[in-house]
């Protein structure tokens, strides 16, 4: 009879709750949609029946409830303002509306930063045996976790990890931050698509992939592109070069700044990483000695000691970290 | 009758050592020409005198000595590694030739880092009542130290703190570090002086500050440009407000990497800090959304809790971080 805690993974599209071993194990999970339409209180109600639901179906001892949600999110308090991909969350207290209704303590979290939590712990930090990295998540936006000696570093004020935004092209398209050339703006899904758009890569003209892109009227997903970009096609092979100079860009001030032994790229247009990771390299090697001083031989094989940029290796990072939450007492840290 | 350290500030040009009290007061300083020219063993033994000296000349509890170095030096071992403003010191192990000669334990560390150091525990950072900061110093180079819950962030191998490399404007000009448009590239006192030489701004043009700038035959020194600058002079206005513009960009990323509560700027170019503050806020303000939700009413008025860019308090920041390692049994944090 193991222990289990509850990890909740609150997304724009999917929520997902489930029962986590100490150990890193899922015991059971539940998906459900994010009824975003429905508001915020029925969002609430959705997430809080969940986890009750698996509370009352494990008999081990219970150890907490962990949620990881979307930004921007004031913490240790647990409101968000003004969430651009949680419509209608303004203002709400996301840890009070739950605890109000389970009667028990909620721990809450951003989802990049627990996603890095749960990425360090159980994914590629501890196939590196590191505590220290920092990870990107390339999803609808590209979010950033920053774990320092085994905690998350929130900063001052919880908006830590915000490393998908800044001016990495200053001179590149405006992002809705109000920043030029954001990283975001290039290696992002959405982005990816966006660039597809630009660069006339309508999926009609390509004959032979119509099935997997869908027809002409509808834009591509980005691992269609992606299919593209692996068959070949110059354009969708383009932007992810572009997905990698970006990244490049963005690691080169970050491995300066901090010099961890590990930087991980995980999310959905993670699995692209033969399409860009050349470009994200070459890029980095030239634009950070900090990188060459302690770079592998080879940036695909593990050498101890090294400075390494890697996939992620866990799909449920996020989750994982959030269930760990509760037990980790020293889990946070702030400036 | 206080207890004292022994500050040590190694530099290119300068060498300075100190007493110092445990509450950052200097007792007593020698300062010394750096003579490279006569090779890294004369250096040391100038060093190893005058420390033995200040050491014999205090009457109170001597608590240890430290030493700040231009970098690459590996730590905590204390070997430089091709630095760049020691010629001649490659391989040198500075603390254990020290140590050598005092019979003494020494500690070492970078100079930037302790600059921030200082800065954090007797400067700007007890100003502003803050334990985290990152300080950049404007000076030959452009130094850079990361100061996390009131300890050195050094990173896995010592090398962080080298936000004055990185291509913070991608198609800007090369930097030796590599990359290209660095903030070095634009911010450095060196920098400085080789816009206004590129802008063809020759003293000899600018009647009536050919005394400050020198004759026509030597280029005139970053605090002429300044000066230049203050009086209206255009194309060094314009040299200082894209020092303000590769600082902003420079710090977006930062901000947005790690949400500290203050960001230091130091060194000799920092005295310009009229000339390139309100391109350095503007272009922070569009460059990071993380630093729009914190920002003070007015940049140059402090308020508790929001993010502040601020000129460093302290010219001697660097001696007294570099006294106070000796006592500070956690100064210091590795990746």
């Amino acid at each position: 009879m193991t222990s289990f805690s509850i990890g909740v993974d609150l997304g724009g599209t999917n929520l997902r709750v489930a029962a986590v071993t100490p150990a890193g194990e899922l015991l059971e999970t539940i998906h459900l949609p994010t009824r975003l339409s429905a508001g915020p209180h029925a969002v609430l109600d959705d997430m809080a029946g969940a986890i009750a639901q698996l509370i009352g179906r494990q008999s081990g001892e219970f150890l907490g409830i962990g949620v990881g949600s979307p930004g921007p999110i004031e913490l240790p308090l647990g409101v968000l303002h003004h969430p651009p991909n949680l419509t209608g969350f303004d203002g709400l207290n996301l840890r009070t509306e739950l605890e109000r209704r389970l009667g028990r303590t909620v721990h809450v979290d951003h989802d990049a930063g627990l996603a890095a939590y749960g990425e360090c712990l159980f994914g590629a930090g501890r196939a590196h045996a590191v505590d220290s990295l920092l990870m990107y998540t390339l999803g609808t936006g590209v979010g950033c976790g920053v774990i320092l000696d085994g905690r998350i570093w929130h900063g001052m004020q919880g908006a830590a990890g915000e490393s998908g935004h800044g001016p990495i092209i200053p001179d590149g398209p405006r992002c809705p931050c109000g920043a030029r050339g954001c990283l975001e703006m290039y290696a992002s899904a959405t982005s990816i698509v966006r660039r597809a758009q630009e660069l006339g890569l309508a999926p009609a003209a390509h004959e032979g992939s119509a099935a997997q892109t869908g027809n002409g009227a509808t834009p591509p997903t980005a691992s269609a592109i992606a299919q593209l970009a692996t068959s070949g096609d110059k354009r969708a092979l383009q932007i992810f070069d572009e997905v990698g100079y970006a990244l490049g860009l963005s690691l080169a001030h970050l491995v300066n700044a901090l010099d961890l032994p590990l930087y991980v790229i995980g999310g959905g247009a993670a699995a692209a990483w033969p399409l860009f990771a050349p470009r994200m390299f070459s890029t980095l090697r030239e634009g950070s000695y900090v990188y060459r001083l302690s770079m592998p031989r080879d940036p695909n094989i593990f050498e101890p000691g090294k400075t390494h940029v890697a996939p992620a290796q866990l799909s449920d990072a996020g989750i994982l970290g959030a269930a760990l939450l509760p037990t980790a007492a020293h889990a946070t840290a702030t400036a």
